[in-house]
């Protein structure tokens, strides 16, 4: 049942972002980072992101030397690295040299060298200098003891319109529809406005000075992108994996990145890793909602390999780049890396260990402040978490068991991003998603998070929030698993258009779907932002906003209905039985608490299994992995969680008969007895 | 008195554009859509419009067949084709050939391929390929018994800056100013800022990388931007005027679309037509008002030519491109129609037919659904309108007499959108136009909407709200209707400048209209959003916010005071006697029902005719066309108007003695017995 | 002690910007603007402002015959002329032949001719043609009677990017860092993301479409662009400074222009000025503290050069770009003139005398309005001030004395716009300044501004708001300062980063200032809109928002400490004593009335003399150059102003013993007898 990550470490990685180079010309610094480093009980340092202007400061000269000693050091320590490919900012000279390694953007403009995530993804010169670069470190450090795993690159994003990408994008659209314009014209519905395509080089990629609203090109166009981005990794990888072939990848996501489907570009790597940044102790949403939603990222980063992931970067106590940078209240750094364990994550990382001196993040938290010295409240709290994870071996690899699986596809977020229709401005997707998502971490329940491809089967329930599109196989998928005794719940805006954003003729939900849910949906009417309507479910009454599906039955049962205006007394809920399974369909969007009265009926009915046992007091959370059971409070003020069976603290021994005490932002780990 | 746009074909046009051309590979759906059609009971339909592609889908290579078709079906159907000439949109092949039909931006910036509407207007290329393709058109269907009115090109709209663009300007400028650049630089006052002007070469249309607060030039280069797209439709209607001299046509404006001046554009059309997408139901306005700014457009249209117009666009349910589409409401899309006719319309069309099944208007609401049937609420109410308007054969053609005049004026549009001064952002020439305009629509008196030039000798009442540019002439017109007997209105920033921007010298209102109104005006107070002022008028007081002119009485009697701050008990509504007429003059824009009560005691000074003898309740309006008056219910509830003398029902025969009752969204047509 | 600008005009200058060149073509106007002029009780005109195209309509062609007029109807009536060099606004002619003047913007995009002030500040054609044309116009005047003072180009500002300043910006980075790029990489941090840089030639200026984020480059650059356009400026001083050597040159400036290091260009220059444009009366902020606002800003332009300066421009009623263009109340004119010559300001001038009758200021302020004759509210304001002003002689020269000092850097704007961290929206620098400023204002007690390496010495009390960078040298000034008695007050986010934005190591405030304020502060609290914590001093609580440093005592003491949220307890206002003085760190923003209380407490604590003993009415301060005390009302109700000596009015004798009454918007200037 164990699946650890680095094979031959069995322990918590407790790291950070560290860059030696920026600071080599005080080599007093670097001596006691390392004893900073040791102190903290940390055990881990990526290194080498953005390293490239040091290692290779001219074209063919390379110098390893920081990287050596960092190495070294940390090799001594017993620790390991997390070794970075530098693609993430190229040189200077680099650029200079070869220009072509300069992203173009959707205005065709030629960017000037600047910033970082910023390299044409077409480029062969980028991708030769990359190889290059990555063969280099590989061979240098293959047999290294403190080689641990490659970081590659760095939060890949963005995206390139120059003459090479739209070479790439026609070859790509070529393959895609067996080099056949009338296919691809069919799929764009392109006879709309006359922009039927007769030769190949009329396509361009979409730009606010051409075209930019056939949908079928947009989205066309994001698969690219993220198809060209994954590609882009596979050539870095290339090198990598010759010289280093028992070495895991990983690279750092970012959250729900919007140019690259993650779904497929977990595909090439070994471990998944994210960078999270939640706005914890922000003044708009409640501590349990921000707590939710970061969760249901873990939860993703889980399932991409359903395995161990790695948090790779966040802030032990700001950042800098939010509109507000507030600090972390004390404990939610520990509060922070436990959450991300208790989803699954065997790796916590800062971003960063030593504050830059200078440049664009020198205000960005880190365990080592501009002070220089370890007599602060960040760096002793790190401190103390390290002390923690030390006895958390047994943790390493262990998983988790989900009868609830949450779909998030992310072709939905390229979809809803570009509709022209319904409410042009709060489509909200992935907030939607995050409201169907809440109900089971107010309840303790484990839920995986798959896009519609994954595998319906092994769960009991599946969440299927605004599933606007739905790709070839989707539908049937869907048929079979409520036939064979699944339950799934649909909302208002699903099953609309099929996978090139064309509009399923015969109603909606789309092809058999209406049999599955007993309903066609005849119309949605979009609310202006003041305007309510009402529903009644169950002898209670919520508040409809933005969208009403208007439906009717065919076959399903009705269990709440409109209270207002002209469809007063139409269907806002329904439930239909279909095969040994059921299938709801939620109308409305709801503003208050009926998600979560909804969900837990169905949690009681479907019998699910709750980490904890009984009911969880506000902001307060149970997380499990195999035995572990973590209780976790994201609340200001303490809070006494009952116990309805007898546990012990995993970490203390203390034994709990029937309830423990969580201080604000505190973590306990429980074992039943 | 009757004057009917199609001699032969004595009835209201109910039509919608259709898309034959997009479900070409799907003919089963082409059968059953012209089944739809007649049960819907439609005669019309409007088609052609974006079709360029798949008629010449190669230059010189011609295929009309889906065309040939649906006319064929039409006639046999009893119908009459709405034809399009395809300019709104050009096929691909023909930009990659010709880039000169590309437009340049303002910001110098030649656009790529895509979207619509975007042709360069000057570009002979373009020009000599649509009037290749629209005598094709017209050789082909010149005989055919469905051809009932022509459709040039769609929504003309937007500029281009292209050399082409820039030559053709230089020589507007030429022609305007006599070849004498002295003459220019006066009239655009380029000394200031040492601008003037010593090279034609020089002169470059407005651009934000360059000229742009130059108002002379920006006014011209509006004036050139509407008068070249005119130009560009003469130049379309040269082949159609040489081939079909008999066929009517016209292009389908948008409201008050900000490039084309269509006073000017209305000349060289037989018919004027427009796209009607009111906000209905929305959660800022009323619903009175909402009606009562539609309702006003509709006046202007009628107006243009002084005989019937089509609303050539309207949606039966939502559009999509709104920022919330929001759907009609039952009966919403009849009582839509009827308003449209009660104002002058003669043919009532949808955009669209049939939902496309891709693109950008894939949501945009049309008589049939993605769902292909009939059995919808919104093709129900196609149909039972079309029954009703099936029994209105009598009303093609009648018109409308009003006794009062609303002056807008395009060219202030442009004008407001430019000054430097006042209120920056709260100019609001076209809402205040709609103030001045409700009242009247409230008491269900009939309004012309003219333009400055427009003839006021048939009026008994013009009103003319932020007259801020008098053309030549203007001033004199004014002075004669007033002195001749009429009654003016004016309000606070009116006659400040000539027909070039530059103000009168003098004091203003300019040249003898201080005479005439027996004022002179010598500060206008621009106050903050917050800032508010009081007047009192007959004892009761109203808010002045915005705007208040400090004005001197040099004859006229100040009808209202101010009452409070520095110029507290001066002036803020005076009239003057001049000649047989007076002159009102408004200082001041009121917040709340100051223009209601003022034109109320107008009404009843000048005995203007109302359409229904007596007040009419909240929300109702009555308008009239000949011995038809139209009882239209904009509110959600149930009305009943009183009446002061017996009607009958025009559809049901049923006599009202004394009041008869709306339902929400009624309409009811009365004639007098 | 005096010290006059003009040596033999010893009276205070009231003119006005006039641009005859508008009226060439109507003589008879500008015979009666003279007339007016001087009826108006004005001595001075400001002329050639734009005058280029009239003075040299094409290239060598020269007309000064409008100038000449002017400055001879002006000598003859005994005024002055303030004389422009035309540079403000390049003919068309010129552009068009000589390209290169026209900037680039930073997106790389060549400017079109357009606009003013917009001139690439680098090219040699351009510089070449302004000399030449300058040289014209001191030559010709050089010997007139009424040449006054020169008044160089018009409000110089923004910035080009062009290849020429490129290389200009290389060789200004070359000469910083004494041609090394070790020393400009390290100044840079340019490690961080690679950026390092290892040919000039990579340096490009800060682009949004490539380095925008390298806070060392983008401050380099704001350093870069103030230096050329002061070298511009001495480039245009070379043939007036030879042709003309005895007359004074100034330029107009504009209050805290971004793009100018003012304290950087005055050394040029012999008078200091601005263009003061007050939005008073607004909705938004009291009376009071706009009046304590502008008051600021007259305060900086005395202490630039230590001596008197000129109003350059304002307006007499209102202007015409802003959002809103309210009208300036009866008596505002005339305060705000006092309010300029209460802080030292020799010469009140308008923009405009005459409005133009086109283009983008037609709708500005001035004398004459387009009515053409003085039978206005504003010309009889402005009449009766000239009258007013004709009895002021004795004041003309005389210079203020102050005991406090408040610090406001140019280069900590460029930062604080620049900053990664924090409160990325709410900085406030210069709104913070004011603050500090106002609780002085308010308490009548004058103010000197500095810029950080500005001389301490001379005063009792530096108050050094949120003094984020410290240059070199303003440690020690700071610590010898205190040590020698003085008393300092710094704010939260102080004492940062070194003069290249680098971070001080070993904690903040840098270096000795720890010692300084018995104080070093560990972390920053960015709070978010809603957020708020409390601060208790002396009993009283006060509500801090936006930024709360967590400081520990070294030695200082706490007089406050914050109430709430895991820092409750901890300082928030700290006093230390150091060596003679006393050193006061404000760790919280306040919303309150905190500033007021605390500096109120402390005139006491130093005895600060104030203008006028005794407390001041609300919106009432008293301003004092030598024995001149300006009680100035600038509330909207009369006030009483206890008087605790006899006082009498300097312009009419009147003897106050015990109290005097100002009107609203009332100035009256006593002298103690």
């Amino acid at each position: 049942m164990k699946n650890p990550v680095l094979k031959d470490y069995p322990h918590i990685l407790l790291g950070a972002d560290y860059n030696p180079e920026q600071w080599l010309h005080m080599p007093e610094v670097l001596e006691k980072d390392i004893q900073f480093w040791q102190e903290a009980n940390m055990n881990s340092f990526s290194v080498g992101i953005f390293s490239w202007s040091v290692i290779e400061p001219e074209e063919g000269v390379y110098n390893f030397s920081h990287l050596d000693d960092v190495m070294d050091r940390a090799a001594e320590a017993g620790g390991k690295i997390v070794l970075a490919t530098p693609s993430g900012a190229r040189p200077h000279w680099l650029a200079q040299k070869y220009p072509e390694v300069l992203r173009v953007n959707e205005r065709r403009e030629k960017l000037l060298f600047g910033e970082r995530h910023n390299h044409c993804f077409t480029s062969p010169v980028y991708r030769e200098k990359v190889q290059n670069i990555n063969r280099r470190l590989a061979e240098r450090y293959k047999d290294h003891p403190a080689l641990g795993i490659w970081h590659i690159s760095n939060e890949y994003n963005g995206n390139c319109h120059c003459p090479l990408c739209q070479a790439a994008f026609r070859e790509w659209l070529k393959k895609k529809y067996h080099n056949n314009l009338d296919e691809l014209n069919r799929a764009w519905w392109s006879t709309f406005w006359s922009h039927t395509i007769t030769d190949w080089e009329q396509i361009e990629s979409p730009s606010s000075l051409g075209e930019y609203r056939v949908h079928g090109l947009n989205l066309d166009w994001m698969r690219f992108v993220s198809d060209q981005t994954i590609d882009f990794l596979k050539s870095e990888l290339v090198p990598i994996r010759e010289v280093t072939p028992d070495v895991p990848v990983t690279t750092n996501f970012t959250g729900f990145n919007h140019d690259i489907n993650y779904w497929r570009a977990k595909e090439v790597l070994d471990v998944t890793s994210w960078d999270n940044y939640p706005s914890w102790h922000n003044d708009e949403e409640p501590a349990c909602y921000v707590a939710a939603k970061t969760a249901m990222v873990h939860d993703m980063y889980r399932c991409f390999k359903n395995k161990p992931f790695f948090m790779m970067e966040s802030t032990p106590s700001c950042v800098n780049w939010k509109p507000v940078n507030k600090l972390m209240r004390p404990g939610m750094n520990t509060l922070q890396a436990f959450q991300a364990i208790s989803h699954g994550a065997d790796g916590v990382m800062y971003f960063q260990f030593r504050k830059s001196r200078g440049g664009m993040e020198k205000f960005h938290g880190a365990v080592i402040d501009h002070v220089g010295h370890q007599d602060t409240r960040v760096y002793r709290e790190v401190q103390s978490l390290g002390a923690r994870l030390k006895g958390l071996d047994e943790l390493v690899g262990v998983g988790t068991k989900s009868e609830v699986a949450l779909v998030f596809d992310w072709e939905n977020i390229w979809l809803f991003d570009d509709i022209a229709g319904y409410h042009n401005k709060e489509r909200k997707y992935i907030p939607t998603c995050e409201k169907h998502y809440y109900p089971f971490w107010k309840n303790g329940i484990s839920v995986d998070v798959l896009d519609m491809d994954g595998d319906f089967a092994p769960y009991k329930l599946v969440v299927m929030p605004m599933a606007y599109m739905l790709r070839p196989g989707v539908e049937e998928k869907i048929e079979a698993y409520v036939r064979g005794g699944g339950t799934i719940v649909f909302t208002y805006i699903s099953g609309i258009v099929d996978e090139n954003d064309l509009c399923y003729l015969g109603g909606w939900p789309g092809g058999r779907l209406k049999e599955v849910f007993g309903i066609w949906a005849e119309e949605t009417d979009t609310l202006y932002p003041s305007d309510r309507n009402h529903v009644e479910v169950d002898g209670k009454i919520y508040t409809a906003v933005d969208y009403c599906d208007l439906i009717h039955l065919r076959g399903a049962k009705a269990l709440g209905a409109y209270q207002e205006d002209f469809y007063a007394g139409r269907p806002a809920l329904t439930v239909n039985g279909y095969g040994a399974g059921r299938a709801y369909y939620i109308a409305f969007r709801d503003t208050g608490d009926f998600l979560v009265d909804f969900y837990e009926k169905l949690m009681t009915e479907l019998a699910l299994v709750r980490n904890l046992q009984g009911e969880l007091p506000e902001n307060v959370t149970a997380q499990r992995r195999g035995d572990f059971i973590f209780l976790e409070n994201f609340g200001e003020n303490e809070t006494v969680v009952p116990l309805h069976r007898t546990y012990k603290n995993y970490e203390t021994n203390k034994v709990y008969p029937y309830e423990c005490v969580l201080a604000p932002r505190e973590v306990k780990i429980l074992v039943e007895i």
